[in-house]
């Protein structure tokens, strides 16, 4: 009922519509539409209630609120389940339990801030208010050791909305987004599986979108950026959700259905490693050589002097010219 | 203190310890000592009290309790933490909540009965009493794609189990235990890592002890078989189990140390699908060839008319000569 509220408000472009009307258009009483605009109000809709000529919605709130993120979200369930929090420790934990206990496929679970937000391997993870922190449940019919295929493909589709807000981002390889040389985007993909099938993944994206340089941490403020940081001005987070949504849902059905070809051939138009002289410090290995390409599981290939090396975990930075 | 009361009354085999001496050698009081004895009784235990020369072990009970699974149990850390159910639908599913909450490597989860006992890809699988159903939490530093070693390596120790306790058991791919051409054994391995590591794993083992095999369902009759079927008399679950656990531990370690060739050449030893004509149902195909090898991966190597083929998931059926 609050989404349709809200929607027949945002139909009216800033103009007013009265209760009685929305009460009659919807089938309920002027008591529950007043009950339900409260509800906006407190939620940070910005609604004027004038006297003789209705209700008026002036602004939605600056938040990752399901009824914005599922307004005129063209796909078909990428992020048609929205759940959102103020502030959760972390959206992957809460994607894992709501997937454990059945949550359809494409479920997002976003949150302004997250208070222990994490990366590969427990590294923490500065999550603070401005950022876009959230989790999308898949249930691909995928072998486990195909699932770096998800997280490709969404570092695919946030290069590629990125490109759109006019950043010029690139994939460091596996699945973190650079623009100017500075860190924009994490992403953490967990799995829950058998040994032949995945029950489910989910993929966690955190992303600098509008957060003032000068908020980063010491230890980071060299490497990490923020989107409003190189643009200088504030996104607006819902389209860029919207359209992340959008091209994950394009990229993910393709893979399925066709193979994971196109989707690779992205990644590596988008990839800033691929070509660089790169240093590779793996589990029980430090070795350098030249970022040639990646394969079907993900694996970053590097030419050595002693040859090609396939590289399936691990961190890489690129030596610069 | 119930374990320590216990060991006391075993060490003396069958004879009394009074009341006085217990509660002495224990520091603890008379009536502290009487409660647990009474906790013991009900718990199965068959315990004589007499008049004047206080308590009697007379006989175990013939269930999992964890004292009992770890009384003289030589593992470092493989079953040192057990918990134990008369019936739960699942101890693969109790063990994943246990693992998500930090339990420590090595944790068994057993019970006595299943009522939602499931195999690979969600099958059913029966588990009345009298079975052995067990789940082991393990936390290996592998990749995701390494974690079918640790569902082979299981394999190969209930595999020695058996044949310690005079059953001539071999392995059908992946990790199915036969004997006189019925199923005695199924392992459920899941799994739950990022993409470039494993954070828990959960080795699930069913096995059909002391069964009679009038009991199963009819659908399964032809095909399954019990322990206690083919020998001809029960066997002690509790020493199966320990032997289960130890052969785990030793191949588990060693693969962790040394690599997969030795647990490996093991699997092939007692593996009845090598040589062997076989039909394979995978996800999207179905073809026959000669089981050739398994690879470091645990994929089963097909010589087939078109050359060799890796089959990582799927069902195989052995052709009879």
């Amino acid at each position: 009922m609050r989404s349709k509220i809200l929607e027949l408000l945002r139909s009216k472009h800033g103009n007013c519509i009265s209760g009685a009307e929305i009460a009659s258009q919807l089938g309920v009483s002027r008591t529950a539409v007043w009950k339900h605009i409260n509800e906006l109000k407190s939620a940070g809709y910005h609604i004027e209630s004038k006297a003789r000529s209705g209700y008026c919605l002036l602004e939605c709130p600056d938040k990752l609120l399901p009824e914005l993120v599922k307004h005129n979200l063209s796909t078909s369930f990428m992020g048609q389940n929205v759940i959102s929090y103020e502030d959760i420790p972390s959206t992957n934990n809460e994607a894992k339990v709501l997937a454990a206990q059945g949550a359809v496929e494409g479920t997002v679970v976003v949150s302004e801030a997250q208070s222990t937000g994490k990366g590969r391997l427990e590294r923490s993870f500065f999550c603070p208010a401005g950022g876009l922190w959230f989790s999308v449940i898949l249930r691909p019919d995928f072998l486990p050791q195909e699932a770096p295929k998800c997280t490709l493909m969404s570092a695919v589709a946030v290069a590629r909305a990125m490109r759109d807000m006019g950043l010029d981002a690139g994939i460091k390889w596996p699945n973190d987004i650079y623009c100017q040389g500075r860190k924009l985007t994490g992403i953490l993909t967990e799995m829950s599986g058998e040994m032949d099938r995945i029950n489910y993944l989910v993929v966690g994206i955190g992303i600098n979108a509008n957060i003032p340089l000068e908020s980063f941490p010491e230890d980071i403020k060299d490497k990490a950026g923020s989107m409003s940081g190189i643009l200088g001005h504030d996104i607006d987070r819902v389209v860029f959700l919207q359209k992340i949504l959008t091209y994950m849902e394009n990229l993910y059905v393709d893979v399925l259905k066709n193979g994971f070809d196109w989707a690779l051939d992205q990644w590596r138009e988008y990839s800033i490693t691929l070509g660089q002289l790169i240093d590779v410090v793996g589990v029980q290995e430090k070795f350098a050589g030249v970022a040639e390409d990646i394969d079907e599981d993900g694996a970053l290939l590097v030419r050595t002097d002693t040859g090609l090396r396939r590289v399936l975990a691990g961190d890489v930075s690129i030596r610069p010219r």
